[in-house]
């Protein structure tokens, strides 16, 4: 039985039912899966009669191969020579050759980082030079062949037939040159994903740690994205309303039809005094039972008149506040409401299924410039019933090291591209964190070493000294210089963390702890235990009812951290701002789309 | 070798270095699960000299075995007699036996619908009575032995220890009894989750959902929630702002420093008057540089507080316009904000990937009471390049027969107990769409056959005619009786469809489909490539100019579909109503949490 080596090949193999391989050249023998190999980077071996050969996996709802099918294996795609094939992709680079009578196209589809090069002739298409333009995409069938010798490509696309073709509008396409700035970039978030920017591990991570996550039994449990609970209890929430569209509306209203006015008022009030005259003159009079029935009618829709009369001249522009505060009570949940800063809520959920995690969009309205944050981004928040901080630190340095490995066995060609146009050092760092044990060390005991350099001619920007939260530059210097490997950061002074945090028994700490990994600060974590502390920090004891609910009915000991999905993609690639990590960044000024 | 039969059977297999098994019967003897065979229940199965054994798996990181891998085996856990384990979960039933020598718990800990039975014996705990709430949650040591011949389970748990005990609080816990009702929990969602209501799948389809379109190579894009496009250009959308906050700061602002009256102004207006001319005189008396340069100094002061003031003078309370409309400017993002109500931007990713999916929250800001609607919900919407409408609908099949297929081998268990409480079909409904060929008709047609039920004297609330919106009865009636088969309807009329979608030959209708199953609409989907009706139908320009440029520059036809995660739960386990399938509801007036 063939040692099966990682997880992408695993979910092939386990949907097996669902792929389609093309075996034969024209495409249409179309045979399943089953009792076949698939390797991780699209490519099928199969062994007859002790000869190993390898075919094409197409998509199985269109038509194409993913040029990565074609590519991505071990001999470059030259085994390939002689099928037929339909691909589709982005000219990045091309040029006109023999005076014109041949194009050649560089094709990336973005299955992968590489491009196919593509041979048209002349005839198969009425004007060569549309398909030259970047940014073209073309869609052409073919037969692949061995390029010339001497060539770098193993395999080329000699084309056939040009199916259609996308063509650029040269005089507005934003990146007509190579090497757009990630500044001129993030101005075309829509165009963005078709330079070579885009990190594979922003698209994948997601799965992984979905992976990670359920192979260890861990039920996924979302979060809600509206709240009504202030999670932090610090830091700026967007508001989530109807209230000012309802207010333009009735503005516009009021504008068209302008409120009564308090003479309006009075005459409506006018008439019914005059309609209750009426009737009791009509009473007085002992006037027939009928005309006394409609006499009351009337009075009744002069009431009615009124009272609307009365409800409308009452109406003013801009928000409704009562005893100086908005009025949330017509607002769409009758009450304020504010996007989620965290996943507090998932504590109901290991309250009663063990060990849960949430993985979703979180929301900062900090006006914060830096290229570490965002107003928009995923996080994901487990949550162990019955674990203790060692326990939690256990699972985070098991999580955060199986998306290393995770990476370096799927995505190995992505970051090779970005170890040679971003960061050299990427595939070195994922490699260090993949295969050491992390470092555990105290708060206090992290400070003590910091005094030491400090003490040995280091220097900080940040003064060091029990009480601070550590610093980056704290931070880096412990993973970097003194341990040279990543490091969990535990025991935290309780006036640095949020209030729900466990009080270890020195009555100074928390149990908290941060992983730090070179570069950068991966997790944040802690064990829940506080909520004597929420009256000591002063935060209102309404909102978290729910929260004291929990402790009081059958409580269990839990813990859980937090990993944002772009800080570790930051990490993984070696970016330098996580505007360029994320398809649609949201921050202070900025959201496009 | 082993035919590996289920998604997550191999989700243990391929993260098998990370799946620590108990062998032994104290605990300690942890080994890796290496050449061992996991199977889809929480067992290990191991072979050898031809003897099968089964094993428990504990939770990795903390100390506790799951019920589900001591019950849910094919011997009902007989097989593990004499072993040791530490479980913990909440008391459901309980009762004292024995003239209150002993008590026996029922207790469930979420990891399966199933209760193991847990003996205590009164010299283990101070007051056997605190642990027989319902509610409660224990922590418990012991040893799993046979029960008396002729009890219903296969195994039960004698306790050798009470590591700790969660106590209820029996005045103010919300389900004393059995069987609370539906609206009854829904107050209490932070305890929801410990009652039998719950269904597994809504934890686990995101992950079966992940699976399908990471098998197909479909990568996955977040597409944002907080968007400056409205993507349907109709529907009620919630704002997302930090205006209200700054006016509400600004207005107790005004309240403790009231602002410069016009005398204030005046005054202040009067001192820049006083000191030009102050200057003027210094500079006809010919006075000393030094003395004109303070006089300037003085000037410009007073010209500063001037500006100041006539500034500070202009703060109003309430919202700032501008040419009668809500002023944006000083908003979050510098302009007006809301929540995604679609998908739409993933488009300008699969015109540079290829095949793309996005799968998160989504919002409607509809005042809608019905039991199918939420203000929040999950959807997955994939974008396959390269396909047209056919196409679409064998992905939208696939996909939705994968996920019946998905729940049928993995959470059969919970499905009984749904077919047991809440609908008897349930699983036969599962069973019909995982094996039976979706039919494909056109609207045009769907409308002809329920003209021909009309006239054979079907009675619909709603009027059947070529170009209304199929509603609900009719859908059902195509399913139900007409076919008796999950129904695709395809080619709407573009009356009736959002402007993105292409434009059939007919002119009339649009590549758009349905994916209809007994009870349900599960998917809703479209070829796009309907810009130039974006005038036609009257939306501005200009919020799609993002949209318009992926049609002029490299463009490629591209379909896609989306389907709601909690309308697929509701198909799934046939409950009634939408807020009960979904963790934290939020609906008009409530979002509690």
């Amino acid at each position: 039985m063939v040692r099966i080596s990682n997880l992408q090949t695993m979910t092939h193999e386990m949907t097996d039912q669902l792929i389609v391989v093309s075996l034969a050249n024209d495409g249409g023998n179309e045979a399943e899966l089953t009792d076949q190999k698939v390797q991780s980077h699209g490519w099928v071996r199969t062994e007859e009669q002790g000869k190993e050969t390898f075919s094409i996996i197409k998509q199985r709802f269109t038509r194409h191969v993913p040029v990565k099918s074609i590519l991505c294996r071990p001999d470059g795609g030259a085994g390939l020579a002689g099928q037929k094939v339909l691909i589709f992709g982005w000219v990045r680079t091309a040029r006109l050759q023999g005076k014109g009578s041949f194009a050649f196209l560089e094709v990336n589809d973005g299955s992968c980082p590489a491009y196919l090069q593509v041979i048209v002739d002349a005839s198969l298409s009425d004007d060569l030079s549309k398909l030259i333009a970047k940014g073209t995409c073309v869609v052409v069938d073919g037969c692949l062949k061995l390029p010339p010798q001497g060539t770098k490509q193993k395999i080329e696309l000699k084309v056939e037939e040009v199916v259609s073709v996308g063509t650029v509008d040269q005089v507005t396409y934003p990146f007509p040159k190579n090497k757009p700035s990630p500044e001129h970039l993030r101005k075309y978030l829509h165009l963005r994903a078709r330079t070579s920017l885009l990190q594979e591990s922003e698209t994948r991570l997601p799965f992984a740690t979905h992976s990670f996550f359920q192979s260890q039994s861990f039920l996924y449990v979302n979060t809600p994205i509206i709240t009504t609970s202030d999670c932090e209890g610090a830091g700026e929430m967007f508001q989530v309303t109807t209230l000012i569209s309802a207010t333009e509306k009735l503005e516009r209203e009021l504008m068209e039809n302008p409120p009564p006015t308090e003479a309006d008022v009075e005459a409506a009030r006018v008439v019914v005094k005059e309609r209750g005259e009426a009737v009791a003159e009509l009473k007085s009079a002992k006037a027939s039972e009928q005309d006394i029935t409609a006499s009351l009618a009337e009075l009744a829709n002069a009431k009615l008149s009124l009272s609307r009369t009365v409800e409308r001249s009452r109406l003013k522009p801009g928000l409704r506040t009562k005893d100086g505060e908005v009025d949330y009570s017509p607002d769409f949940f009758g009450r304020q409401a504010f996007l989620s800063v965290s996943g507090l809520q998932l504590e109901s959920y290991a309250c009663a299924l063990g060990s849960v995690y949430t993985f979703g969009p979180t929301f900062r309205a900090e006006n914060s410039h830096t290229s570490r944050h965002l107003a928009e981004f995923w996080i994901v928040e487990p949550e162990l019933a019955l674990a203790d901080l060692k326990e939690d630190m256990d699972c985070a340095e098991a999580y955060v090291r199986y998306m290393c490995t995770w990476l370096l066995d799927n995505c190995y060609d992505d970051l090779e591209v970005m170890a040679k146009n971003v960061d050299d050092g990427c595939i070195d760092r994922l490699k260090l964190v993949a295969s050491t044990p992390f470092v555990r060390v105290t708060y206090t005991d992290a400070i003590e070493l910091l005094k030491e350099a400090v003490a040995q001619g280091e220097t900080f920007e940040n003064q060091v000294e029990w009480g601070i939260d550590l610093a980056s530059e704290h931070e880096r210097y412990l993973t970097e210089v003194v341990f040279q490997k990543p490091v969990i950061v535990y025991n935290y002074p309780k006036g640095i963390k949020a209030f729900y945090m466990r009080v270890n028994d020195d009555g100074k700490t928390v149990a908290a702890m941060d992983v730090l990994v070179p570069k950068n600060s991966l997790v944040g974590a802690k064990e829940k235990n506080g909520m004597n502390r929420l009256e000591e920090i002063g935060l209102p004891v309404e909102p978290y009812e729910w929260y004291l609910d929990l402790r009081r009915h059958g409580t269990v000991k839990h813990s859980g951290f937090g990993l944002g999905l772009e800080r570790m993609v930051l990490f993984a690639t070696g970016m330098d701002n996580i505007r360029d990590v994320i398809p649609f960044p949201r921050y202070p000024g900025r959201a496009d789309l």
